[in-house]
Parts: structure tokens; sequence; C-alpha cells
């Protein structure tokens, strides 16, 4: 177990939360014949989808062009696989999470009639379906090339018909892909409590693939121009499902099931546990609410049991909070090749940012939970780790270990206070 | 200043969050004959509206035969001055801000077309009107025998028409009401970023009437018969409001417009300050963000000048990071006489919950900032506050209050750490 491996040892690092897209027009040959009339169509409407993009402001001219020229070659690495091996290397990462949509700036890879982090629960079921398998197909021939260094995430609109969405769980499963990204919205599909995915959630156990949300889709429609309202909760959106899995019962019924929240950050996930812990552990003998039948045991355990959050580039502030989250459930991730991401400059990053975490929970956060969630084996991946990982020192880590772990003794004792006997949590180091 | 009033000093305490009503049956003399047979209509259908709440299991046939047997004659209060002011006396509770609704359980108290808690932007503007207009022209009465005691918040359906929405703020303010409810949710009306709500900002400004949403509303549609989910984010909606203002820049053309969020906890705005403010401040200078143009300074002086939380029965975690909050936008309440409220039993909640706060601090969450929020004369109550109020001694606050602050100094130092310059929030007392 590396959380026993010495001080000195590089890093195994896995990014839960990375980016691959094929330039839209070289879907066409992954994508069935019959459907290139309308994908001619959604090739057309591309400047009509920038246009939007940039009316919300989540698209700037004057940064796209510098992020363009200053990031050219490496940015290839979103369909190169060569070239993205080169990136990883050079940010220390041993393996990744391939998430789709590989340009955030300007769409250049969307995959096709936009199923990528926009896939919504309202999309026409059949062309969503046709859109997800012609990016599920280049995946896996993507990742096929390095599988222990990838697992590939497959596109899977879920709202569509059971037994088409079950089918494509198993093909892809089958041509090596390794988890499955549902949509953060149903829209106006059956919400994620409804019996009628419980044949989903049981292929997804079965082969195991965690099943993961992405943040992406939200409804613009009600934010107008201002960009500042979408990003206030476009976080909320992809973690909603949580909620709908947990309390309908879904994990009790599905023990094998992983459930994941990608780039969502985890700041908001202490306080819906102490919330939903609370309510069920008041519950029994509560005043006002009923019991919940359909949960044997409370939410914080389901949680410890099959949620995990790709935080992606975890922030300082959700460190502190990593004993309320559960630091085995926290997933560190680059988010290459994404500008608000940490490529290329991961190693300086993580210096800022890790420096005074424990070294054995670095360990997990960085790598070896997202083995776990995942299926990499560590084994095949160690000697590469060794090459390009960073080591603790180059983190900034002292090696009086001893010393670190003491100045989080309380804030990790306290832990979920409201399951330690302590009212308050304790946050943050003890000087 | 109470602030630097005596430790002997009884507390002159305001609960920000109360509820009143009529006997739903009772509204009739109020309510515009026109709409009585559409009331009738609304009667009849009661017992359908119980079997729903029981459905979702918000309402729990064995609790609510207790609940009213147990507190019959205090119930009254919901709608009887005498009996009410008996209780607000017995908890120690000098004066309230009144919302609908006074029977939480059984909902016999709902106002004309449910336009209470549930009120919703997709109502019918004319009976949605017409409700709520039956409902403050009763409280406006209600609330004029002992005015002083009480705040009145008067319901404005303010999807509908804005000529008449604005007249009702008017002619709420001008019957002695002091307060204005707007629904959670918009539906399918226009999100409260749009200009077509200004005048009535500006009449809420100009007529010193804060504007508050409550927890109520909510999708049930998607919640199937899911108690948890429902409890979950009924507290997420009432909150939605404060981004879609504050990112639209209604703070700013509306300096004099206060803004609250009503029983929804207040633990959720560390975050999402903190969140705001990265984005703003990040922004300026940012990668792929386009800068605020409707703001002129970061979200947390917008929230420390304009915004306030009802935050009912505050929780001990949430007291905890009251200085990321802001105590003086901390409004404790009561919920009388909802049964999740600490209604009969308040100054022992008190105690439990309040026995190591500075007690600075607690006079201002207590009361003095609800007094400064709703404009109660605080001199008006003293002499009550004197005779009902109890002592910080009688909260089990030492009277070596240089070491309750001591105990809370590197917290309170820290606070928003991302404006102090702390990577972490520092949370509970240092021992």
């Amino acid at each position: 177990m590396n959380d026993s491996s010495a001080y000195e040892d590089p890093y195994l690092i896995i990014s839960s939360d990375c980016h691959a897209g094929l330039p839209t027009e070289q879907y066409r040959p992954y994508l069935d014949s019959r459907f290139h009339p309308q994908f001619d169509e959604f090739l057309g409407q591309r400047d009509a989808r920038r246009a939007e993009a940039t009316k919300l402001g989540v698209r700037n001219e004057a940064f796209a062009e510098k992020w363009f020229h200053d990031h050219e070659e490496g940015l290839r690495g979103g369909w190169d696989t060569g070239q993205r091996l080169k990136e990883l290397d050079g940010d220390g990462v041993a393996a990744e999470v391939v998430f789709p949509d590989a340009d955030a700036v300007d769409s250049q890879t969307a995959a096709p009639f936009g199923v990528g982090l926009g896939l919504s629960g309202d999309q026409d079921p059949e062309l969503g379906m046709a859109g997800a398998q012609a990016h599920n197909r280049w995946l896996a021939e993507f990742v096929s090339e390095t599988p222990e260094r990838h697992c590939g995430v497959a596109l899977l609109p879920i709202t569509g018909e059971p037994a088409k969405v079950v089918a494509e769980v198993y093909r892809a499963k089958e041509s090596g892909l390794g988890a499955l990204m549902i949509p953060a919205m149903w829209v106006d599909k059956a919400p994620y409590h409804d019996r009628r995915y419980d044949p989903v959630w049981a292929a997804a156990a079965e082969t195991r693939m965690p099943i993961v949300t992405h943040s992406g889709s939200s409804p613009r429609h009600e934010y107008g121009d201002h960009l500042g309202i979408f990003v206030s909760e476009v976080t909320w959106w992809p973690s909603r499902p949580l909620w709908f899995l947990l309390w309908s019962g879904v994990f009790e019924r599905h023990p094998g099931l992983k459930f994941g929240v990608a780039e969502s950050g985890c700041w908001w996930l202490p306080n819906q546990l102490w919330f939903m812990d609370r309510l069920y552990l008041g519950a029994h003998g509560g005043k006002k609410l009923s019991p919940f039948e359909e949960l044997k045991r409370p939410p914080s355990e389901y949680l410890d049991r099959q949620v995990f959050i790709c935080a992606t580039n975890t922030k300082r502030r959700e460190l502190a909070q990593r004993y309320e989250i559960g630091v085995d459930n926290i997933l560190w991730g680059s988010d290459f090749p994404h500008p608000e991401g940490t490529w290329p400059s991961t190693r300086t990053w993580l210096k800022n940012t890790f420096h005074d975490i424990p070294v054995g929970e670095t360990r997990r956060m960085l790598g070896l939970a997202a083995a776990d969630v995942f299926g990499f084996d560590t084994r095949k991946l160690a000697p590469l780790a060794r090459r390009i990982g960073p080591t603790p020192a180059e983190l900034g880590q002292p090696a009086d270990q001893a010393a670190v772990e003491a100045s989080w003794a309380r804030s990790r004792e306290t832990g979920r206070h409201w399951l330690t006997g302590e009212d308050f949590p304790a946050l943050g180091v003890t000087r």
C-alpha cells in the first residue's frame, strides 16, 4: 500500500478530470452514415454556437487568440496521443480519466450534436445516442494505444430508451472504456430517482463502470448575458443527482454502483453531508418528518462507500475541509487541456496547494483514490510514476511529517463533527 | 448602542421569522367578492392538498394529532393577537417579523389560492394578487394592535403586471406593513435579473420595505414521494434569487434595496460568498472570464450593505461560520408557531445554542440586526425587553466575556480568509 511508501518516493499522479475530443468534422467516419445529413447541419451551426458563448461571456475573443497562440503545439494533445503523453509527462501526470471536449474555449472539438459536456436530458434520443456512440468509438481507439494510462469516459444519454442505454453500457465496456458520463440535468425527462433507470444502475455496477456527472449543462436560458449567475450555480446542477440517487435508495439497491461529480469542486459537500446526515439521524423519532425507508444507513456511509468527487484543481479552502468530505473521496484533476486547469504548470501549482498537507493524504488525493475508483493498475504505472512524478520534497512538503500530521490533528480528530460529538467543525491548522 | 450595554441587561429579542394566518375560510371578508366563487373551489380542494403533503411525507398523521393536542391553546396565537403576545412573552421575544401560514402541519391557515409560503411565479396573476391582497389586508389589521412588536410581511406576486405590483408595494406600506415576500421561484416567468422588475426594486427601496424570499416553493413534481430530496434542496431555491440580483447589478442600481432569505439557514452563504468574491476579484485580469460590468465592488461588499439572512433557529455549525457570513447579516428567528421552530422552549434552546458566543455578538444576532433591517424602534421595545428578555447569565454566558472573546479571536481575525490573506477558514474556538 503506497500510503506507507517512503517520503522520498515520487507521487503516482492520476488526473481524474482531463478532456479529449476530435476536431468536430473528423468525427464523421465514427458516426453512422445515416446521420451524416444532420451532422452537416450541426457543423453549419458552429459559428452561431460560438456567438452565443461569446454573448454569455464564457468566451473572450482576446483571451482565445492568446491561448491558442501560446499553446498551439500542446493543445494538439487534445486528440493526438503522442503529443498528449508528452504534455502529461511534463505535468508529472502518470494516468488520467478522459472526459469529452478538449477545446473549452472555441468548442472546435465538440462531439456530434453537442453531446459532450453539454450532454442534456432533453437531447433528441436518436441523435444523442448517435453522437455519443461516435465519440465513444473514437475514444476507445484513442485510449487503446496506452490503456494503462487512460480511463475513457463513455457518453451515456441515459434519458433515452433504457434497453438501448443498457446496451451502450456493455458496448462501451467491451470497447475498452472505463466510466460513464450522464447528463447533469434530466430537464423534462424522468428525474434520476425514477425506477426506469434501475437497469442502467445495475449494468454500471456489473461492469464496474463508475457513473459521473460533469459541470457544463445548466439552465442558460434563465441567465440572460449574466456570466456571474451561470458560474455561481453551474456546479450545483451536476451535484444535484447525488441526493436524487441517495434518497431514492439507489445506493442501497445497487451497492456496487459508484457515482461521482466532476469539475464542480468539493466545497459544497461538507454542508450537504452535514445537512443530510442530520435529516436522516434526526428523523428517527423526529418531530415532523417521516422516516426514510429507502435508506438503511446514514447518507455519509453511502458517500464513503459509493460516492467520489473529481475535484479537479482543488482549492486550499477545500483541502481544509477534507476531513469532513473524506480524504479518500477527493480525486484531484488537472483539467488538461482546459485553460481553467493547472496544465502546463501543474508541478508549481501542486507545490503552492499541497505544501503543508500530509504526504500520505496527498498520495491518496493525487492518485491512489482515483486508482481505486477507476481501476487503474498502480503496479503497471509505478515505473512511469517514479520517472515523471514529483517528490514530496519537490512539493515543498517537509521531511518531518510528524509535525505536519500534528498541525492537522485537531481538524482530523474533529472530522465530521456531527458524528464525533463536536458542535463545530475545526478547520485549518493549529499553530 | 446596545452592543456596549452591560452584561446584566436582558436581551432585546426580535424573531425575524414568525408566521401568522387566518383559518382559511375566515379570509373571505378580506377577499374581493368577485373571487368568492374561485375561493369556494379552493376551499374544496383542501383535503386533496393535505393528501399530497402526506404522500410526500411532509405531513405525518401521528405527529399532527399530537402536535395539535399538546399545543391547542398556543396555536390559536397564529391568528389571535392576545394569545400570540402571551406566547411571544413566554419565549422572551419582544418583537417579530410576520410571514404567512401559521399552520405548517395541516395548512388550515393557508392564504387564499395558496399564495402563502407556496407563493410561486407561475401563479395566475389575477388570483395571485387577489389572494395576496386578502392576506395583506388582514395582516395589516393584525399588526396594527401592537405595531411596535410586529413587522408584517406583505405577499407580493412579483411576476404579475409591474404597474399593479408596484401599486401593491405602496398600498401595503400605506396599510402599515413593513416588508415584502416574493416567490423564491419565478418558474416560467422572467428571472429576477430582468429589467422589468426594476420599478419594483425601486419602490421597495423608496418605501424601505426589505424584499424577502422564504423557503417553501420548490419543483416538487421532480421529487416523487422522496422527502429527503425535497429537504436537501428546499433551502437552495429561496437563496437562488440572491445571485440573480447580485450579478445583474440590482444592488448597484438600487443601493437602498435590502434583500433577505428566510428560513433557509445561513450555512450555504460562506461558500457562496467565497466563490463569488473569487470570481469577481479573479476576473479582473482573469484568464477566460469576462469582467462583470454591472458590479462596481466585490459581492461581499454588496452583501454587507444590502443583504441579510433570516436564519431562524441558527445551528451551532452556522454560528461557527458567523465571521465569514458577517455577524450583522445573521438574524435569528423562532419560527413561531411552527413545530420545526424553538417555540415554546426558546429560552432553553437559546441557552443550548448561544452559551459560548460573545454577548455583544449575541445581542446583534438575536435582535439588534433585525431592528436595523426591519426598522423596529428599540427604544419603544426596551421596557418590554427588560421585563421578558433572558439575560446573558440565563443563556449560560459567562461574566468573563474577555475570555469568551479570546477563544474566538483566531476565527474572528481570519474572518473571510480570502480577503484577509489567509488560505483557510479558521472555524471553532481555540482551546
